[in-house]
């Protein structure tokens, strides 16, 4: 009990600490610490009356809103899970969610495929006012503290079968992701960050819970606009918001003129016009051009590239809080230099998915998270994410990673796209063939691609076939392996 | 085993990402994170042989050295725990400790007092030479990881009863700790300290122990010496050192006319002399002058003034990683301004005495640690450090804490020190009594300093009796309050 710290205990710390600081502003609801604090005992307590028993989940369908902070926070406070999930999706995923979680309650904004959304034993909250009434409906009351190695968030990812699957975050994982930000971003009191991307991902959730561990103030938006984003910043003095490439380039846009005044923004620099708006911060992580590698599972990010300054790797160093070992299938640390699988421990990784026990003992073989992604430990130690996982091909006595080879073919002048698959041989049980897709207007011949991948990889990784197309087909970001195999010859896969 | 990471776990993961970082210095030593971290194997392994289980404990009695890092970690590797204790103490003192912590292994350095300690269960080790014997006679190997959740570190401490107690903090707590202190001071890759001051001190060790987690380089040296000093921040380019008020005037003495670069330093402005030999550091830390409330059994700092720009309150505002109550006697939590003890929970705390069960009980009464301290919350939320607690007077229904009117009393010019006491009342049970010794050459009456704590202070806690004196009797630092009492007439005292 002494040693444990949930989300709900740093609340009620703030609530006392930072009674005149402003904890949450959204629209018109500016609410302070001690505000907050109040309003999420009430809803706790409503949720409670709902039948929210500890380890029962809460589900939000919505927009960005306070009420998911309030939401997640009242779940700490009862030892409950909150999942905030994409309310754009389709009707048939949206009730694949639904019927997977079993939610106790349902806050939902309303929409023709949220609309259709039933179930027995759930409540059903409409967001706004009917979400006012259930505050409102509960009394403020003290609640023994729920212990911080339970899981508290839950974030649908990971479909690696064609269906997501909600990795569990407890307390004490996310917040020690969010001191591990502090550090890195360098965040202070004061520190207000602007909601503008989706709650239901972790990119956006991490910052808005460190703006919530430092006591500084959380601005929400539904979602992204240029204008609005800009008048925000303005009017509530942020220091950062969810931006990156293309939104950068849509808020300088909106700025043109200097309409609004942006300098209280620290952020990366992205471009002259862009940097002359706001103040470049020097700090590791936006020095480091926010660079690393990261995942649901591991609470953000597992590694930074502002902790490795001048890194051979560009994925950086570990998190100060966590440890990557590079693996084989076996279990075995590969040597630096070698391609295996990034996994990891420490505080802040997740608790396994949610009602998924055969996918977290794979996911957890040999006491590490194996994250389904590839890296190499470079000579000074930093770390290069290659790609996924996903499949393996067998040449000889060798293995042959797809990302690897694609990677280094990607790095040739000529190629657009590219996909690496196995194809059947009777001497080296398979060969690696790639499919290629050129940028337009420029010419290169599958002996050029060849000998590219052969100065950068090791001779057995080379492409024996290079078939060209226009397009390589994908699933969501990576290539659509089974089409491709289909379509160009794949098979005799390892395992299979 | 997922999400532990011990200080074991750190050093073998900087082992792999840092390879070519110097971990330490000391004279003619300079080890990588990778040499370092063979010499830890080799030690665990030899250490296991002489017996050292897990739960065992290790003591180094000695001045600084990177041998007490490497213990520190080699303890970890094996999940024993490791003491550096005051080798400066009387035989007695040594002795005691000794049988306190019956270890299995002690370290120390020839002295007429640690020369004469024996012990049949115990290997005696030679620092230096017989050290490193020790540390060749091990086999690098493999060790299953041991919980971060175990006690790794011993540091004496709160001589309540005139005989100190052994304060256990985890690899869990110190690592919480220590990125609280990346988090404040801004710690960064290259961060390069100088332990200068005693590593049997908490506040010397919590920054080495930052500095190893951020992958820095930690510089030992015997002792503070402000001409060694000097030479090892321009050598070593230091970026901190363990320095204070005097020791920074010496550093500054010895170092007129620049014979050293002390540039690379990033510290706190001190004197117009200073600031210009050193690079003045505007990180939280260095900006609100190192200050904040700690103990060693909350891992260091509890709170930082850092965290709590323009405060009311001089101790600042709580570790990201903790909570404070402020509380009475019964538990329960005593209203903003008002006083009571400082509790804490949270990541960093301690896992109690080593050995003291009864008084461990007491320490973490209603499931909160108690400091033995007193503080108050202000109106903005942060919280000012009053005094030890000690012990209190009941003066009809209202408790006066002694420290609380001390600090009153010495607010007033004329009073160089203060000590208050309860003496015996037929009405209300106990009356405060102020002993106070006079500035030289300055006058005031006891009604002018009864006055001056009546605008200070509730009424009920002015002194009806004032006895001024030479010199007031210290144990320690605290006055003497059995010592008073005998002179000055207290007693009646709740509770006796």
């Amino acid at each position: 009990m002494i040693h444990s710290l949930s989300l709900s205990d740093v609340l009620a710390e703030h609530a006392r600490s930072r009674p005149q600081v402003t904890a949450v502003v959204d629209g018109e609801v500016r609410l302070t610490y001690p505000e907050l604090d109040a309003r999420v005992s009430r809803l706790a307590d409503a949720l409670a009356t709902a039948g929210v028993a500890p380890g029962e989940r809460v589900l939000w369908l919505g927009q960005n809103s306070h009420a998911v902070l309030e939401l997640l926070l009242a779940c700490s406070r009862l030892g409950a899970i909150f999942c905030p999930a994409n309310w754009r999706q389709s009707a048939d995923e949206l009730r694949f969610v639904v019927e997977d979680l079993a939610p106790r309650v349902v806050v939902r904004e309303p929409s023709d495929a949220t609309a259709a959304l039933t179930a027995d034993t759930t409540l059903w909250v409409e967001a706004g006012e009917g979400y006012e009434r259930l505050v409102a409906s509960g009394s403020p009351g003290d609640f023994p503290p729920a212990a911080d190695t339970e899981p508290v968030l839950a974030l649908y990812t990971a479909a690696f079968d064609g269906r997501p699957n909600a990795a569990l975050l407890s307390s004490a994982a996310l917040l020690a992701h969010s001191v591990s930000l502090l550090v890195v971003r360098q965040m202070e009191p004061g520190f207000t960050f602007l909601n503008n991307g989706p709650l239901f991902h972790v990119g956006t959730m991490m910052f808005c819970l460190a703006t919530l561990q430092i006591g500084g103030t959380n601005v929400f938006t539904p979602a992204f606009d240029a204008e609005e984003v800009c008048r925000l910043i303005d009017a509530e003095r942020v220091t950062q918001a969810f931006l990156f490439g293309p939104m950068i380039d849509a808020v300088t846009k909106a700025n043109t003129g200097g309409k609004y005044d942006l300098s209280s923004l620290r952020f990366v620099s992205h471009s002259a016009e862009w940097d002359a708006m706001i103040t470049v911060d020097d700090s590791p992580w936006c020095r480091s051009k926010m660079g690393g590698y990261g995942q649901t599972e591991v609470g953000g990010m597992l590694t930074f590239l502002g902790l490795a300054p001048g890194a051979a790797g560009f994925a950086g160093r570990p998190s100060p809080l966590a440890q990557v070992r590079i693996l084989a299938p076996d279990g075995s640390e590969v040597p630096a230099g070698e391609v295996g699988e990034i996994c990891a421990r420490g505080k802040t990784l997740f608790s396994g998915y949610f009602a998924r026990p055969d996918l977290n003992a794979v996911k957890s073989a040999y006491g590490w998270h194996h994250t389904g992604d590839l890296g190499r430990r470079e000579p000074d130690g930093t770390i290069t994410f290659i790609g996924p996982r996903l499949r393996m091909i067998k040449s000889g006595a060798e293995n042959v990673y797809p990302a690897e080879v694609e990677r280094a073919l990607k790095a040739h002048p000529a190629v657009a796209d590219a996909a690496v698959i196995g194809i059947p041989d009777a001497t080296w049980h398979q060969a690696v063939k790639a499919v290629v897709a050129l940028k337009e207007g420029v010419e290169a011949t599958a002996d050029d691609l060849i000998d590219h991948v052969k100065n950068a990889l090791a001779s057995y990784k080379k492409p024996r076939e290079v078939a060209f197309v226009d397009v390589i087909p994908k699933r969501g970001f990576t290539p659509d392996y089974d089409a491709l195999d289909a379509a160009h010859g794949g098979g005799n896969y390892p395992g299979t």
